[in-house]
Formats: structure tokens, sequence, C-alpha cells
């Protein structure tokens, strides 16, 4: 059997990073940086005023109190969007509006309630100090400065940042395509009637789902019954995918027609993993198209889709890290039993005063699908005897991006 | 001032739920349930094998040990898919694969590898017990239950229990159109080259972002200019709008345009509420359409969509919670000050063995756009004298959804 680290190790050694495109930045959300994005100008991109005020020269107001007010004359104004033309002079202020360029001379801006104006004369009641409200040039960003890094997803945040310096339209990884197809004649396809001994089909639009999360475009190839001629029609029209991904017919020892095919097909391996759920899993090229074959029960196809196909399409992304956070909790609820495999147990997460409870979201069985809701996380029982018990520090794998450091 | 609190409370007074539409489960990730999903159907819909093994009568293997072996005798074969047609009979078994049905008579499953097959007879060295790799109808979901609640956003593991019952399509909420319009003469719009004086526009790429991730749909009225008739006009041509957001000229106190534009043609408030960034803030109703006027100043304008604008959007999205979860989390790095007013800070998450850590993401200017990048939520600072020391255990709003539960 192949532990967790050593099939994920085999699997990611068959993908790099996709070719990058470029995208209005209105149009990248979500999508990851192709290259390190750097500012090629300052932020802000000149000294600006804080406030609605006055700018002015702070050595003019030295010595000025309440009862010795500073009188300087007021000789014009700068709205934001405007550059004022002329040079503050000595004992001249000029009326400034928030985020104006601070005029030539001045070094100082002072707030508009802190003073008293007589037609063209400003009265001040005490000492302005130097760069006092002013937003100095570059003191966000200096110009050379790393914005977001390469391998990043791109959030709000840093849409933001990039508008700003002007990076638009910007160079993203192009979304791998992942083709997905669900086998077996018990599975009756999203919008139709189960037959007698048929089940509602429900992996392939779980991993659609799943593949989008990651950032890939989902692909639908169907359900494919068990007949050769369809299974190899069908994977034979997904040779342009990044990846092909199919649910059941990979068990270990048994006779599927799943694995018959992909062996004849392209250069398949066929593995035990050490983990429950989701022990049998397949992986090779179809060709030259990587194929993940998952198991077919829809919780072992949901972690393993996690643990070995996320990363997959994650590198194609080109993230700097394929995989999820793992961090430590504390357990409650119910004891777990250590077992023969590492297990992974869909777990609810909270904060308790500052701790980081997690509770397994019930029953494991993994045909039952409604134990995935819910699921923040998934806690890791490593092998071995006898009892995980409540209280103890254990390591969950989070299923979100929300805690960006490991501490497990 | 008004409190956050307070302000939150009159604005979500003028929001509803939007009304549904049906949309396929293969377009349902991220939209928000509109009613709650119940079972019509058991899950799983039959008794079914989960091994690949052979189907029997528990009693015909009473007393069987490898000295002294059961033997039944071999009948048929039901596949996944099929349902086998006879009825098993005292001291015969049935060949059954993984996921089939169970055969009327009989009440286990006995894996393969415990089996020895000569002929039509099958050997069994052991007793079985009933319901042995059974897996009983209804042991996931039983009819009637309530499987996703209205207003919960749909996820792979919804999408794929929904699937499982065959709840496709599904009613989900129409997403909110956000007007989205940025205002100042200083703002160079995205894609053209600042004029002196001007710098390029990020709040409405942001925001644009933001009310994507909120679950609504951005409709960009671009950047006005300060002037009358180009405000009136872009503001009239958003009337269809759920919400308008509008970033800058809303300062109390100051005379911008904006002011007064939304004070002539609708009711509008303007209010300082107590926080820190982003005290200016202006509601009320432009016609019919609610208009949320942000701060101008990026991270202001970041803090009050998140604290006002998405709940907004969350209530017309029908979300049973419209805030954000508030943990507790250990303040690291630098003692923070208090002040007269509370302060959202933005804040770094980790986790050390268990414990949630926070720590602010660097200096906090409004003007500071690079300090959004990597926050993970805000620390919230309240109002009073003296310092939040480090070590000290801080509530912080979470910009996710990651830990479903308030603690603070």
């Amino acid at each position: 059997m192949l532990t967790v680290e050593e099939a994920r190790e085999r699997i990611l050694a068959h993908f790099a990073p996709r070719e990058s495109e470029e995208v209005p930045l209105t149009e990248a959300l979500g999508r990851v940086l192709a290259r390190d994005a750097i500012a090629h100008e300052e932020l802000p991109p000149f000294a600006n005023s804080a406030m609605d005020g006055y700018a002015l020269r702070a050595e003019d107001t030295r010595g000025a109190t309440a009862e010795m007010p500073a009188r300087l004359r007021l000789v014009g104004e700068v709205p934001a969007g405007r550059v004022y033309a002329g040079t503050v002079q000595p004992g001249e202020v000029v009326r400034i509006l928030t985020g104006a360029p601070l005029p030539a001379g001045a070094d100082a801006v002072l707030q508009q309630e802190l003073v008293t104006v007589a037609e063209d004369t400003v009265a001040l009641a005490g000492e302005v100090s130097l760069g006092n409200n002013v937003r100095a040039a570059g003191e966000d960003v200096r110009p050379g400065a790393l914005l977001v890094r390469a391998g990043t997803e791109l959030g709000p945040a840093e849409i933001a940042l990039l508008a700003a310096l002007g990076l638009h339209p910007i160079s993203v990884i192009r979304r791998p395509r992942v083709a997905i197809l669900a086998t077996g004649d018990e599975l009756a396809p999203l919008g139709t009637q189960p037959r007698p001994g048929q089940i509602r089909e429900s992996n392939s639009p779980y991993l659609a789902a799943a593949v989008t999360r990651a950032g890939a475009e989902p692909w639908s190839l169907g359900v494919a019954p068990d007949r050769a001629d369809e299974l190899r029609a069908r994977l034979a029209s997904a040779d342009t995918a990044d990846l092909i991904l199919t649910s059941g017919g990979v068990s270990v020892g048994d006779y599927d027609l799943v694995k018959r095919i992909l062996s004849e097909q392209g250069h398949m391996d066929f593995w035990r993993v050490a983990m429950r759920p989701g022990k049998p899993l397949a992986f090779g090229l179809l060709g030259t198209t990587p194929l993940l074959g998952l198991p077919g029960n829809p919780v072992s196809a949901a972690v393993t889709f996690e643990l070995f196909g996320r990363p997959a399409i994650r590198r194609m992304l080109g993230c700097a890290r394929v995989e999820r956070p793992t961090v430590r909790a504390v357990l409650e609820g119910e004891d777990m039993p250590r077992g023969d495999r590492r297990h992974y147990v869909r777990a609810r997460l909270r904060s308790r005063d500052g701790t980081l409870m997690a509770r397994a979201t019930g029953a494991q069985g993994s045909h039952l699908i409604s134990s995935l809701q819910g699921a923040a996380g998934y806690l890791v029982i490593e092998e071995g005897e006898g009892m995980v018990c409540a209280g103890s520090v254990v390591p969950v794998l989070l299923l979100n991006d929300a805690l960006p450091w490991d501490d497990a």
C-alpha cells in the first residue's frame, strides 16, 4: 500500500503550470496570477492631503498660540484632481481638499476645523508640524515593490492593489479543463428517473462543483454504463482535457470494466492507498492525458478528490502551495478509534474563546452523502491502536484557505 | 454618532429576500437556496451490498467454523444496477456486486475474500451476522428529512445531496444587481492614464469583486466626475438596481456635490458612525432604490462595505444570518491603542497548536491599499482608554465563513 504522501507525489510529478492569458482586472476574481506583479509607480503617486484644510509651510506657524495666532494669506485653492500652478511662498496658504496634491512649497496641511478665515486671511491658533495631514508619495507602495506573488489567487484586495498601480489587464494562468466521467450501470444521470436497482448519480455534480471551486473548468462527460464501446468513446472524446477524473470501477481485486479499458488504453497504475475512506485509486496516462480514477462511493470520491485531484489542479494553476492548510484543534464529542489505516473524518470546526475545536459530523460510512455537509475540514486520525480521546489535540486538514499557516 | 449596530439595523430594515428562480443543479454552486429542501425518497433507495461478495441468509451460517464450513448453493448473480428476480431460499447464496440491491430473502453479505467457491458450491468458514455488509434503505436520509435549509449557500456537499435525492432543478434566490459608482474628479478609471493630480481608481474594481463574493451581480456605473449633470445621469441609469453603492463624496461637514445630488434626488441620511476607519456613511432611497454611500478612502470603503453592504446583500439573498462569524483570538505582535471610536484593524489569523492568533497586517492608514492584502479578518478594538496588550483575547470579525460559530 502507498501512503497518501507517496501517492500524491507520484501524481503531482505529472503536472506543471499551464500557459498564461491576459484578462481585464474586472474578470480576474478567483484567477491565479501568472507572474509576480511588480509596482512600476509610487502609491500614492504624489504627496496629497488627508483632510479638507489649508496647505502651508510649517515654519510659518512657529510660535502661534490662541493668544497670538499666526495670520497667513489665502492665495488660492486646489481641489482633488487638479494641480496648484504656483508655489506657496512664506506667509501664504492654499485651500486644499482631501486627496489633492500638496502644492509646491507647502509641507503640511491644517484641517479646516482648526482655523478662522476672514476674507483672505487665515488665522491659526497653534503650531503645525512638518508633514501634518500629508500622505507622502510612495507611502503605500514604492516602485519595484512586489505587490502580489505569482501563484496567488486574486481576491478583492489584490484586485484593488493591482488597479491602484495600473496593472490592467493582468496575466493569469489559464483555467485547466477537467473532464469528469461517472461510471456504472447502477447510476441514473441527473434529471433521469432511476430504473429498479439504480441510484441517482451524485458524484459528477459534486466533482464539477469541487473542480470549479479549485479554480478549474469542469467538463462533464456524463455517466457511462458498463459497456466497453461506450467507455472507450467517452474517454476518447476527452483527449484535449488537462485532466480526466473518473469515479467508480477501480477497486483493486475485482474485474471492473473500467480497469480493463484503462489498462488497455493507457499506462495506468491501480493503487491501494493507506487511507480511509477511499482506498482504491487509479492514476496514469490515457494517451498523453492524465487520468485520476476515484472510488465510486460518494465520500471516498470527495476525500480522494481533495487529497489528490485538487492538488493536481492547483499545480496546473501554478499555485505555490497545492495543499490546503492543516491546523491543530482540540477534539470534542466522541472519542475516535484508531485503525489499520489513516482515517480522514469529516469534521465541524468552531472557535471556543480562542481555541479551535473539531467534532466529527456524525456517522462516517463512505456511502453517507449527508455526512459531507457542514464539514469545514477532515480530522486526521493516524493509524494505530486504541482511541484518540476527546480533549486531545489533533491535526485538521481545512477545506478552505481561511487560516493561512500550517501548525500541524 | 450612530453605533455600527444601529447603522446596520437602520439599513437592513430596507431589505427583504428577492424572488426565487429555478436553476439546474449544475449551475447552483454558490447560489442561495430559496426554500427548505426536503427529501421525498429514501437514500439509499434500497438495501444494497457494501462489498463484492455473496448475499445469503445469516441463519444458514449458524455454527460454521473453519473445520465445519457451511456449504451453500450458488444460484445466481446480481450486478449493480440490476434486481435479482427470485428469492434466496434456505441453503442458497447469490453472487452480489457492490451497490447491487440485496435480493429478497437475503439478509447479509459475506465479502468474497472469506469464501471458497467450487463449481456451484460456496463454502464459509465462519458465522455471518444479520445485516453484515448491508447498507440499509434510508440509512443516509429518510423521506421527509430536511436536507438543506432555505438561506444556505450551496457548496459541493449540498449539491451532491440534492442530486442524490433528485431535487433538480432547484429553487434559488435571484442574484441581486448591485450598481457601483465611484465619484471624484481625481479618479482615473481603470485602463486610463491619470492626468496630473489624478490617482488610479481602485474602489469600483474592489467593490465589484466583493459584491460577486457576497453572491450578487455587480453592475459598474463607472467613475463620475464632480459634475451635477453627470452624477444625476449615472444614478438615474441605475434605477432598476437592487442596491446602488457609491464611493466618495459623503463626508460630513464638507460641501460635496454627491451629497447635494443625493439629497435633492432622494431621502438620504448622512451619518457619522462610531468606527474607524470609515466614519462618514450615507444611506437612503433614490426614488425607490436603496443607496449606500461609502467613504472614498479605499480601506474605509472596504470596511464599510463589509459591515453594511454585504449584510444588505445577504439579506436580499434570504440568508439566515447576514453577518460574518466573529471569533475570539489571542492578539500577537504590537499592543493596540484604544481610541475614541471602535477600531476595525485588518489582521492575519493563524492557529498555533489549537489556539487562534491574530496580528495586524501592518500600518492601518485608511489610504493604504496594500494593508488589505492577507487580512483574514478584522480585529475589533473597542473604544476606550489605554492599550489592548499582546496576549489578550480579542474578537475578530472573519472575512470568510470558515468557522461557522460565533464565540465572541
